[in-house]
């Protein structure tokens, strides 16, 4: 078996959330009759300190929904250029809502600064849709696992609330950020107007992810999960292992501390370097070595480690729970054969 | 515990179908690496006789992704002025397809005639979108559950066919028209183009539906599927339950059978009459009795049996495998009473 | 030279209408300079005693503009089956502003019934999208520019306006309707929220149309415009000639006059039947004839007399302010002619 | 009378073109059957040398068009961060195309580098939308009126259809490129898809552009003009002054001349600098001043003089064919003594 680092989103469920699963109380969620799922929603959205959260089964589905129910028609969406619901989401911002997208660069930062909040803003005109909303990222995905500070989120917020913006945070990994920083999951979503965060992540739940929001943002997001195909029935079987995800949260530090160690252990290597991680994505740039990502992915899947290529010389690991200290170990001699061997 | 009538969707999973969720062996379907998706995806397309098929949340996501990969930007589909593709998908094809809709109307029969379906075609010209698709629904639902024979499916697509327009079937319920005809599933859709059946209604299973097709038609389809956010991580531990809905099939006499006694008992009560279903959904008409739908249903239910207003005086209760021949007299009993009561 | 009767768009400007285009007073109407465009839309809001006007280039642009104007996201619109907006408009409701259309049949009435407009109106729930506009048609082009009287605009309006849906009125040849009837525009249009009228069908003006509504609706349709690409600079120069059409109303008496003489020659012409028209459209029947509308018209035209096929059997002769009273006289010989001769 | 330099949309027509607008012979354009408009569309198609022509009301609406008929559903463009169909067309490519923009930063040079549009080029796959088309924009409005040499649009779009993607140009002022650059307009828009450029900037044509390209092209373009609802009756009155536009192009000349006098004047004033105009837009940079643009705008128009704020210290004044060289010096005078006044 290779040391899968493509994705936290392999990990396999554990027994107790198998268990979980063929355990589950469940009803058809569609007539609000699921009492897991209800549970789910409930637990999540204490989680996060918000009235309400849905269920959905993809991260994606969750942040288009969220674009969708804060904006009108005929609006702009500011979102950072390399973030996954601009990149990696089939362009559905313009195909399920007609938003036309701005981008702001925000770098290592990974959220904007007020300014460029301010910068990227368009007021309605005769000429121009108006900004309907802003969307983060945190961690930011395509920037390294970054984890952002809940003071950058704020402001950010702040400044897109004074212009009468709202905010939505993809926060996909927003609990590996909440421990890299040690803050409160609900500290560090006060200021926006809706989060998205997966289960099936560094969670670990096999399926599945959480809207939350206000009330009346989730029953309007209920609709729109219904327009896009996304009312399940006997939702419990996979909602109850969600349940247990939501245990998993401090269990990321491991995650955090494997990454750090992967990361020290590649830097030691001849023409590899990584940036040490706030989180769980390590980042191995081999641009002095000669490799492009995809040679040196092959190199290393060779030798039983799985990465995945993120530029022409950026390899990305990605630590979660189905890969232990000692995996990691051996993942950096997978990782220093191949850099010797693409190399040679 | 009530009678529950409301629908098919309502059945609980197994103790099986469980285990099943519990053992299943699961991987990140989103890489293609879940094989008992795979496995239920290959299982699937042998059942109906297709190149390929795929795993999806909800029905009303693969009639949605099937209306927009059949389709080109700019383009119409006729579809039956009661179908659920059109009445109960939130304005989807609109929405998420840009597609106008004309409708055709079928009446009992279910699906058009030849000739409603060259009625219906509108030529692409300067002033007008042409016809992209014909859709049709068997069986269909909001006609009683009306179970079209093979060859008016035939009829249709071959009319649709000669004019250059690809055929969807809406087959929620196809199993259950199957059943009900004596007819071979492969047989019943050899010539439509694609066809969507639910796992979760008759057959019993907690969630999801297949789309089914060419595999040109599928690949397209996998990455609609992911534009609407229904990409699943490690979807086995639901695909696993979804394998065992699909050994349900032949079990479907028995909803057609109880459906079959349930509507024999109401037409024995006074201010009731009901059609004899041909599956499972049997359509009960309070028209001379006085009492509304609404008003029928909440007199059902407080002699337990839960049914659905589908009309103003039309009342639907849905035979399921959660509902014995014994609930089913239980039932009539329970609908005696209330017809009773409202119309004193 | 053929008499042309297969629209009244086919129309050529007056003299007096072409040197106003010469010596119209303009400036930029997209920075609201043009004074031509400004007394324009003054004098037709006047006309249909509104608060505001805007001119565009064509009539399908103001029914598309007003559709998106009054709808939200999501919504449904509810239209005659075959009315221009949803037959003729290239789908324009599904493409332009994501609107499920849904249809009902008002047959000679042209517009619903109070009872049809309840009928067709979807409540918003949790599967259904709401119906957000109803759109009339008054004269109705294809039902043989029917004249809708006023009380059943009014009732159809009403019965909307219950229900919290705005009604719009595609009022391309309203002032037909208005002189066929004898009623103010400003009655006729008295309990809509909007309507589009023609300056280029009857009113003999080359170029435009107008929507008309109160001045917050005007100010978005103004929006909308900009967005479809109608804004124009010096406008003034087509606006001119529009002008002046708007002093064609009472003149339409004449193109009734001649179309009813019109049907009754048609009438005494073996073969052929006519129903008396109300405005200016003539539906001539060869159903017993034995020719296609397509033969017919086809005859027709070498014999100096276009129409235009509207049916398998159903030709349409329009019309219009360059046909006189002798014209027609002639136009009835030539269409003897290809009726004796198709039906030979 | 102020001197207008807003823009060289401004313009009045010329009484020859009035004469023109009277005189035209017309015909019903939406059936083809406009002789002047024929013409019209026959000469634009022969000056830059394509197949064929399309007359349309307005320049975003040819640029919408184009972004329509060059791409399929789910697609990508690619524009320049400050081009006109990005900033000031309301959203028209995510509202009536569905697609999602990404941009490049052109800078001075104003279209994208060979390799910035393999940067910008996303290849299509299961999580991304494939790039559809690159629009680029000469001389480019946002960027002062550069002209760009057709070797940099060569090279760009040789790029783009070495990946499969066709190219558009927004020339809206192609023909002030082409006399500033001294290049025939068929050899500056040789190697693009289609072109878009306007009659009613520096031409003077009251209303109009035209959008050329091939047979096929420009076939399905008419159709998507109907949808916008930019078809138009007796077009030719409005045709007619365009036709004389085309002579107009040598003229541009002057204003350019002008332009570059303007410029020297207004970098002769304390506080104020202006970079040597390409051609008829000269951009005003108060920075060192203190007064904003808007400020700035108010007392250039206390004097007489009128341009427009196109940036916080930015303003804009463009030259056109109402401005004669006495005007240009004239407005140096006003323009010195707003500085002044506003420096105070």
């Amino acid at each position: 078996m290779p040391i899968d680092l493509r994705s936290d989103t392999v990990t396999l469920p554990s027994d107790e959330m198998r268990a979980a699963a063929r355990d589950a109380p469940v009803g058809d969620d569609v007539y609000g009759g699921d009492p897991t799922v209800n549970e789910l929603e409930s637990r999540a959205a204490d989680a996060v300190a918000t009235e309400d959260a849905l269920y959905v089964p993809s991260g994606t589905m969750g942040n288009q929904i969220a674009a969708r129910v804060h904006t009108d028609r005929g609006q702009e969406i500011l979102v950072e250029r390399e973030s996954h619901v601009y990149r990696w989401e089939l362009g559905g911002l313009a195909q399920l809502s007609s938003l036309q997208v701005r981008t702001f660069e925000a770098g290592e930062r990974a959220v904007p600064t007020p300014e460029q909040v301010r910068d990227g803003y368009v007021e309605e005109s005769l000429h121009r849709p108006g900004t309907g909303l802003v969307s983060l990222e945190n961690t930011h995905n395509a920037r390294g696992g970054v984890a952002v500070p809940p003071e950058d989120i704020d402001a950010a917020a702040e400044a897109a609330h004074e212009l009468g913006v709202p905010v939505h945070l993809d926060g996909a990994r927003v609990f590996n950020a909440c421990v890299a920083l040690d803050v409160e999951p609900a500290r560090m979503v006060r200021e926006v107007d809706s989060v998205m965060f997966c289960l099936s992540k560094g969670l670990g739940a096999p399926v599945g992810s959480v809207l939350a929001g206000s009330e009346e943002f989730v029953a309007e997001a209920r609709r729109v999960r219904k327009l896009l195909g996304g009312g399940m029935r006997q939702a419990g079987i996979v909602a109850a292992p969600g349940l247990l995800a939501l245990d998993n949260v401090e269990r990321l530090a491991e995650d955090h501390e494997n990454a750090r160690r992967l990361a020290a252990g590649v830097n030691d290597i001849e023409g590899l370097s990584a940036p040490t991680p706030d989180t769980n994505i390590v980042q191995v740039s081999t641009d002095e070595t000669g490799p492009t990502a995809d040679e040196f992915v092959a190199a290393c899947e060779e030798r039983g480690v799985l990465g995945g290529a993120h530029g022409e010389y950026l390899t990305r690991f990605c630590t979660n729970l189905d890969v232990s200290r000692a995996d990691v170990e051996e993942a950096v001699d997978g990782i220093r054969e191949a850099a010797n061997a693409t190399n040679a």
